[in-house]
Formats: C-alpha cells, structure tokens, sequence
C-alpha cells in the first residue's frame, strides 16, 4: 500500500463537473488500495474575480487582509471535494493549511513554509479517511493566516509529501506533462516520461510553465518523487526524480523559451569595481527579478553592463539604472523589450562540451542573431529577437534530434 | 468613551458601495472618540450561491464540510472590510470565529455557543485598532470550522458585547428598526424607540422577521442593550433594553403577523394520558419545530389536537401524527396550510386583562374567524384565515390606537 499526494489545480477543481470527476479518481486510487492526501487549488478563475473584488473596495489592501480573502477560495473547493468524495462512499475530511499544520513565517502574500506539524493529517489516514487539505495557504508563527504566493498550491503538496513520507506526489493540471519544447511551438515536441530534479529546476527557470521553480527545489530537497499528469485524460505523465548515476543522459532533454522578459542595457560604466554590485543592490531592494546578466570586456576603461527583467519590472528597472548611471558618470539606459529567451536543458551536457558551440552555429544557420549568453552547468540561454525565437525553438528542437525516440 | 459592537447583514455589505459606506460610517464611530468591533455576514447572496453549488456537486453533504463551506463567505467581507477601513486610515483587523475564541459544540450548522474567550480583541482593541470580526461562525472543541445558524451573525455579535463588556450592540440591517406593524401591511405603522427583551423576545416569536430570537434570548441572558437600526439611512432605530420598572408600559406595542406556519389537527384522539406525550415526542425527533398547540375538552371520550408547524414540515408532520393516529385509534389527520397568526405584544398586558377579549372582539366585528388562540403573559395569539391576517393586522393596529403616538 503506497501513500500518495494528489494536488489539483485551479482548472481541474474548475466547476462542479470537473470536482465530481476528481473524486471518481480518488475513489478508484483508494480503491486500488493506495492511501490518498488531496491538496486542491481554488476553483477556476476565483482568486482573480477576489482580486478585481478588492481592487473595487480599496486602493489600499494590507497582506494580511488580501491572504485572508484569498484563502476563501480553497475552503470552497475542499469542502466542495468532501462533499462529492462523500457521495462516492469516500470518507473524507478537509483541513485548512492551519488545521494541516502548516507553519509558515510572517511574510503575508509569499510566506515561507517552517514546519508542517501534520498530526491532524496523520490521524485522518490511520482512521482510513481521505484528508483534503487547502493548497496555498498556511498559519503564521504570529497565528495569522498566510498564503505561499505563485505556485503556492504545488508547494503544499510536495511540503506534505515531504512530512508524511509520501512514495510520491502527483501534480495534475491541464497538460499531460513536460514537453521536449512548447507543443503550441513544436508540434513534434514529445513527452519526457522521466526527468531529473535539476534538469526540471532548468527548465522552470528558463521558461516552462509547468511546475513552479519553488515547489521542484522543495521535491528535490526533501527527496520528493514528482509525477507530472493530466486530470483530463489521467494517463502517466512525466516523473520528476532524483538523477540515476548508472542511467545515461540525453544530452539535450528539452528546448524551452520565454518571452516574458525585457533586456536592459546600461553603456560606457566605468570600469571600477563595486559599479555593477551598486546597481543590482540598488534592483534588489526594489524587489525587481534579475534574471540574466552579461558584461561585455571592458574597452577603454568604460564597459556594457545588459541584463534581462521581467517585463512589469522594465520602467522601474530604467529609473534605477538611469539615476546609478547619472551618479557614476555612464552612458545610456536602453530597455529592449522586442527580445525572447531560448534555452537548452540536458543534464548530458555536463560531459558534452560541444552543445553550446551547436546550438550558436543552429541558431546563425537560420539568421538568427544572439544578444546575449548565459550558460550553467546543465544548461546554455541565448537571448534573440522575440520574432525569431519559435523559428529558434523549432530550428533547435531539430538539431538535437528532440523529434525523434 | 464607549465601547460598541456593530454587526452588518449581507444587505449592508452587499457590494463594494455598500462596504466602503459601512466603513465609512466605522470610520466616523472612531472619529466620534467610541471604540468599535465591527461583526459581519457574507455579502449579499453569498451564501445562497455556495449551497447552490454544493448542490450540483453532491447529494450526500456533511455538516462538517457545509460549515466549511459557508464560513468562507464571511472571509471575503471582512477582509474587503478591512481594506476599506485601511483606505480610510482606519487601522483594521479581521479575525475568523476561531481567532476571536467564540468556542462552540461540535453541532455543525446549527452550533451553540460555549465560550468566548476573545483575547485577540481586546488586544487589538488595546492597540487602537478596529477587529473586524466573522459572523455566524466559530470553532468546536474539536479544532473544527461551525456554524451557528439562522440568526448566527447577530448572535455573534451579541456573545462579544456580552464577552467584551460592550456599552451597546449595534445590529445594522436593510429596516430601519422594529415596527409598531409590517409596514407593508399597515402604511401608518410606526418605527418603536424602545422595546423590553421581553417584549422583542414575543415580537420575534410572533412574526417579526428584524431580529433572531436566539440573539434577542442572548442578550436579555447577559444585559446587553441593542440597538436595531438601518445602514442605508443611519437614523437612530429601535433600543432593545431591560425592563424599567419605573417606566408605564403601553398596553399593546406592536401587531405582528405570520403566514410561514400550517395548522395540523388530529381528531378523535382517545382521551388518555399520555398520547399527546407521545405525538410531540415523536415530532421532536423529526426535528418538527411546533409552535402553537391546542387541544380541546375531551367531549365524549375523544378530543382533537390542534398544532402549528412550519409549512416546510407539513408532510412529515402529517406522517408522524397518522401513524399515531392509527396506532391509538384515533380519527383523521388534517392539515391546513390556509392559515395564518396574528398577535399582539406588549408588556402592559400584565396589568391589562382587557387586551385579548377587545382584540377577539375587533376580529368578530371584520366578521374574521378564529381557528385557535394561545396567550403568554404579555401575547395573545390568534389562528386566522391567511387571507384575512391583513385586514386583521389593520383592524387590531387602529382598534388599540398604535397609528397614532
């Protein structure tokens, strides 16, 4: 009898239809004879309509208000599941983040997880019930109740996985499971039925949408097995899993690409040391996310310092960079935000050094000129231009075989 | 400065007008010097579209997971409250039933409450700030989420003035207090300054729909003066206060009338002791709320019962009573659904024994029968056709002169 964590997103718990069929699924793991923790999402499009609702009431809206309005969304849709489990004979109970024990520091609308107590959730199971707990959300040190920000719910699961020694957890949304490239993109593009930890975290760094970076380093710090699938269509989709040293690596396991970010390029910094750590301090403290980075060689005593923001960060990211470049005697602030990001991912790559020098004469065979370079261990990043980057994709996806088995 | 609990109905935070209105006027309570807790219902309609939805999803709904449920709704208006108080630099805090320390029993939807422990709020109060407290809902002694029921919100309400030792509660609804008639009936109706409990405690038993006869039995337990009063217009409404024995009580304080109740009368009951016993037990245990009975001098042996029900348990009760029927021999089960009551209140009856044969006498003269009668100390009841109670409420609110002051 294994045990195992199923989180249901937003769109899977979407409407009554979508919540009965849920429950069927979990009556039939039950029935298989697996122990079942339910972790749900609330339903659909609520947190945004919760949102637009307090943009209606108040310009002001202090986090521990906002987390006390949002958590109202997953108590509806685990009582909701309870009540369709009851009607297919499944006992089942649901439990707030805070009667499931999740201890979370004080930080409202991205709070940390500390602890997860679980006994409540402990008891549930050994008196054969299903426990349904609410995604997202936790209780404070400070008894406040909090929530655990963008891709919150996905965290909850693999945190409960981690502390009821779950065999795995099993992530269901809208897509059968992690693609070698975007099908939308790549119509080739196949399902990767395996990946490792590392390999995910590059790939949810660098675009993928699947998984939220936070809940794969928490898979992966806490030993987590992750199964990737579809509430949809319910077939296996991709295992996210500690890397096999015996096992041999595809080089190149997927293509991502994201669009979603805008270049900043700051020209003639002088070339002193302490410039360019003033100016990402200086981001930092207005919590802009910097992504990439790339200084050029410096040329008569001044350098180019470009890096790569999120898009809603652009005008704040330009005023900070215009008033350090106006202090320090540099040049011009140009923000670009006609610019796409393209990745290859492979923990192969490691021992193949030659990726990197393929993937730029790929790119120049098909015109595509590259703005910037960022490469780790396991993956290289090329910055072109937003129009070019699906012919990228494709161009790449082809080169490295991805089409094929 | 006093300390006031003001409660708002889901028509007064019904949408984001009403909540920044009702913050507002919380705002301008501060301002005045007094101190506020502030209890509030789920907007609007909430409640029923979240029953409309566990509908479609199952048939089979634990009270457990209702309670969850519908607790939800009380989340999104007090923390929407919040925001608005916060955008009128009023420093607010919410708190669900379990953080303010209102601890029930385990009776899921229809939990009584066994303490308030409620130092939260009073630290907040300590701390200059504004607890914006959930109506209608609580903690079990076993760590779970309740309900309180019809009425629930103003019962909270009225158990944290009690708990927190508040000067008054404020109940804030969509009527502008407690009327001398339904003014919907008898135009000349006047609005009532000053109640007794025990005079608010028979108006609500009796038809009067402003006030739960819960909280009204609530705060006569625990001497807590309520004021009834409307947040659309914000005019002072109707006291409800103890008894002063100084004072000189009128005679008649208000005419109310029901039409939510059906008469079942059970003939020819064998004139043993005991089978009345029997037939209300057995009604009590379908959870049958009866309200008026009435049996008659046993002529010949045998005698009929008479009693009121809710319309809604007409079909139950019918079942009860033939199946006792047949069991002891008695005659036919007749239920009648034509009927309604009509009462008078006032705490001047005690020391006025004209009041029911002037109020028997006005009926004959509209030429309206009388199907059964029942009196408290400071109530008659009558048992009329439904479609003579209105003219019956005009005639009885002129015969003893409430048009006029």
């Amino acid at each position: 009898m294994a045990l195992v964590v199923q989180k249901f997103g937003g769109t899977s718990v979407g409407d009554a239809d979508r919540i009965r069929a849920v429950a069927d699924h979990i009556a039939r793991t039950r029935r298989h004879g697996d122990q079942v923790v339910v972790v749900v999402s609330a339903m659909g499009k609520t947190t945004d309509e919760l949102l637009r609702l307090a943009d209606d009431v108040s310009a002001v809206q202090p986090p521990r208000e906002l987390d006390m309005l949002l958590t109202s969304g997953e108590r509806v849709s685990m009582a909701l599941m309870c009540m369709a489990l009851a009607d297919q004979q499944v006992d089942a109970v649901s439990f707030t983040g805070s009667q499931a024990g999740i201890i979370t520091d004080t930080a409202h609308t991205r709070a940390k997880i500390q602890e997860v107590r679980g006994d409540r959730l402990r008891q549930a199971l050994a008196d054969g019930r299903v426990p349904v707990v609410a995604g997202f959300q936790g209780v404070s040190t400070e008894r406040d109740v909090t929530t655990l920000g963008r891709g919150g719910s996905d965290t909850t699961a693999v945190a409960l996985a981690a502390a009821l020694g779950a065999d795995a957890c099993e992530i269901y949304t809208d897509v059968t499971g992690v693609f070698s490239a975007d099908p939308r993109v790549v119509p080739q593009a196949r399902r990767l039925s395996r990946l490792s930890f590392e390999e995910m975290l590059d790939i949810a760094a660098s675009g993928g949408r699947v998984l939220a970076l936070r809940s794969v380093e928490f898979a992966r710090n806490h030993h987590v097995p992750l199964h990737v699938r579809s509430s949809f269509t319910w077939e296996p989709g991709t295992w996210v899993v500690e890397e096999e040293p015996t096992m041999e690596n595809a080089v190149v396991t997927a293509v991502t690409h994201d669009t979603s970010e805008a270049k900043i390029t700051v020209t003639g910094v002088p070339d002193r040391p302490g410039l360019a750590a003033r100016l990402f301090r200086a981001l930092a403290e207005r919590s802009v996310n910097v992504d990439m980075i790339v200084q050029n060689v410096s040329q008569h005593g001044t350098t180019d310092i470009s890096f790569t923001v999120p898009k809603v960060d652009v005008a704040s990211s330009v005023e900070v960079a215009r008033n350090l470049a106006a202090e320090i005697g540099a040049g011009e602030v140009v923000a670009d935000t006609e610019v796409a990001k393209v990745s290859l991912v492979g923990a192969g790559m490691r021992s193949h050094p030659g990726v990197s020098a393929t993937m730029f004469q790929t790119l120049a065979d098909e015109g595509i000129n590259i703005d910037m370079i960022s490469t780790s261990t396991i993956r290289v990043t090329c910055v072109v231009r937003a129009d070019a980057v699906e012919r990228a994709v494709q161009a790449l996806h082809r080169a490295f075989e991805l089409d094929t088995f």
